[in-house]
């Protein structure tokens, strides 16, 4: 801490932004320049960022986490309506912790279990059988297919479908029909999930999400995916069924993975990225196309249409050389 | 059959996890080797993978579409509470069948039709004028527009929206107004939708889904597409509006199709490939790049840009080479 | 006006299925064919299509437009039912407009503010101090985390989320850790949001939707993001977080658009492009490969792999060619 120890924070705050009695943080050194004319009462940065700081300064190794158990602390959620809303339906079987939160319209089935603490907001339904351990938030209009397994501190957000049926479906000359999908969906502690994200019930086995997994909106999981724990994925990114991603994973948004795959622990997926073989190293992968001016970028795509055409003309062209040397 | 006629069979399960009183099934050869040390009471496989096989095996042509049939015959669905949930909202003028069912805290809206042994599970709207033909099923927080037609045995995973408006926009002076759509949708029998996926209204014609088409999560079908009988599709693909797909086409996952095309019957399209042209022929499409390691696609990437370059450098070496062979 | 000025209208239809008493427009003169045939009422068309015209004929510059016009004249919505429905959830401190139409199993909760003619369908979710203006409708099952503000005439079809928290995680020593998100959304006035796209509400400071934007199906838009006025996206694109885009921007499906990005006034990105720089300058951007047949795919593919041996032979060509010269 540099500057006054004694200085009152009661808020967070962009570092343009922020006044008095507010805290802000600054993670990457471009932005100095919104540090230098801060009146924030104080910012939390790294030891290098902290030469000529004009404010109070928190200095930390990892400003990003500092400040999110700050903001953290500073803004609890609002206390819950403990009980069950009068407009629940709660099934006369299910066991509902005396310290849950059940929200107004909610249907909760025959011999689903909620543990202590749990905030379930308005309009999820949870199907039967299904267990939700203690501190687990579903958001709003969240649905739990029957018999899947939440552990602590999950959060799921609005619109979010666990345990929906596998796609399974077994051609029969001609005609699809449909392969029962018998297993369940393990989601682990302090899993959350983003809105309207999708994690369908295995095949026969169960899907897992591992512990600490965290997940944005509008992402396909599919049947019998592992997912290992503390790996984050960026929206609209859809992993096809069995597929085993490895622990510490950072895959980024609008990712295509196919079925059936085993990648590593520790591996990046840049955004836009399609992966079609099982990946055994850790590191960072790619496929995405950045875009040009369309003009140019027409071009481009008629030349790579033409390159068998460049590959035939540069092997004749060796060809002749080689003809010239030869004599 | 061969082995044990008589032996009994109460479940099904993996070929690696299965015990006594088990079955599974065999479609890939390369998974043999769980075959030789299964513990299943039976397997279901074809004549080819049939020898040495150490257990009770169906020998069968088609043993994934065998699996499906007596999973499916081993795991009844359970059965539905008969009659119209008490939070249930149905309006007087809907006429549902007395042998369907209505979850907890449904909306049944006006003049709607449900068919017999339909299942509607909790949270589901239905709104006006809707048909829903025999035992389809609506498993929970589905939405149905007005106006729109369900077949018989349609399945519809959480979270489907059906009937919402096409995104209809007409360019008035920089300002975009609203094009009404004014079509429905039609969703033939045996059509299974899976989760989050959206199917927009008709701007002036119905969208249609044909007889057995079997939808996977989170896919786009915009206005006025038709997608033709059996054609199956992976997850997050989106399909602009008016586009027609035939029949037996089997599309991948995070495919786009632009709009107004025709694609013909039995048509295959890889994953993440980007459709802008009809097709006329069946047979395999494609147009996604598979990840490699991100330094070498930076570098692969960097090389596309010089394509036009390099064309130029080696049309000037083939002009040159041609010089030296007229002298 | 060509033709009988004094034709009854009584709805609209396409040109090539439109009878008496009903009105169809032409914008795309390869639709001609259809208009010689027609047996339509009348047709909105422009001066250009209109000689040789065999029908009464609405000469308008802009057909689609007069079109939009039309059919919304022709087809209001039905009247909603004035108030509260008796299923619906509304808590005492909420204010809602006796104007305003609350649909059953709706939750409206503290603090809520509806303005006049709002119409709330079946099963929305409007969290704690959320206001929404005079006119806009929630079709159903649309939920809105709390204290959002939407604007007037504002609309939103199913399974729309707005207001869940944006992704923001901070590595803890490998541990991701929740960075609470504080911010809201602010919709402004004449948006349109397809069904079950996401806005994710602000880190610190707001995510903003620019007035009269209109946003398709499936659409993932992250915290802090700005869309400007007037600019309309289609369905399964996402933006990363943070990306401001421009005014009168037309953006196509399942685009990828990374943060922290720029993008001007008046752009135009095509499907399926990934954009990964600020674009400052006006005009049409473009990644997207378009399909071909698999095999003639794989042998692209594997070229485009080879470019980097491509170029050094054709280096070694070049070097060839010059000592020849040099000689």
């Amino acid at each position: 801490m540099y500057g006054d120890e004694d200085c009152q924070i009661h808020s967070v705050s962009t570092l343009s932004q922020a006044g008095a009695g507010q805290i802000s943080f600054l993670t990457n050194s471009k932005y100095r320049k919104h540090l230098m004319g801060s009146t924030a009462e104080a910012v939390i940065l790294t030891q290098a960022d902290s030469s000529d700081c004009p404010i109070n300064a928190l200095v930390v190794n990892n400003p990003h986490a500092a400040y999110a158990k700050i903001a953290t602390l500073l803004n609890p959620p609002p206390t819950a309506i403990l009980g069950i809303a009068p407009t629940a339906y709660v099934d006369p079987t299910a066991q509902v912790d005396e310290t849950a939160s059940i929200g107004h319209h909610c249907v909760i089935e025959a011999g689903v279990k909620i543990g202590k603490g749990v905030r379930i907001g308005p309009g999820c339904v949870v199907r039967y059988n299904t267990v939700i351990e203690d501190n687990s938030e579903l958001v709003a209009n969240v649905t739990i297919n029957y018999g899947c397994r939440l552990g602590a501190r999950v959060l799921l957000h609005p619109g979010v479908v666990i345990g929906a049926d596998g796609f399974g479906q077994a051609n029969d000359g001609g005609i699809w029909i449909k392969v029962p999908q018998l297993g369940s969906v393990v989601i682990e502690d302090d899993v959350e999930i983003g809105a309207n994200s999708t994690v369908d019930r295995g095949a026969i086995d169960d899907t897992v999400i591992g512990k600490g997994v965290k997940l944005d909106n509008l992402i396909q999981v599919a049947h019998n995916v592992h997912i290992g724990e503390h790996s984050v994925i960026a929206a609209c990114t859809a992993i096809a069924g069995s597929t085993h991603i490895g622990k510490g994973c950072v895959i980024g948004g609008c990712v295509g993975i196919v079925g059936h795959l085993e990648i590593t622990d520790n591996v990046m997926i840049t955004g836009m990225s399609m992966v079609t073989k099982s990946i055994t190293e850790p590191g960072s992968y790619s496929s995405g196309l950045p875009a040009e001016a369309t003009a140019t970028w027409h071009k481009s795509i008629a030349r790579f249409r033409l390159l068998e055409k460049y590959a035939q003309r540069l092997k004749a062209v060796e060809v002749q050389l080689q003809e010239k040397n030869d004599k």
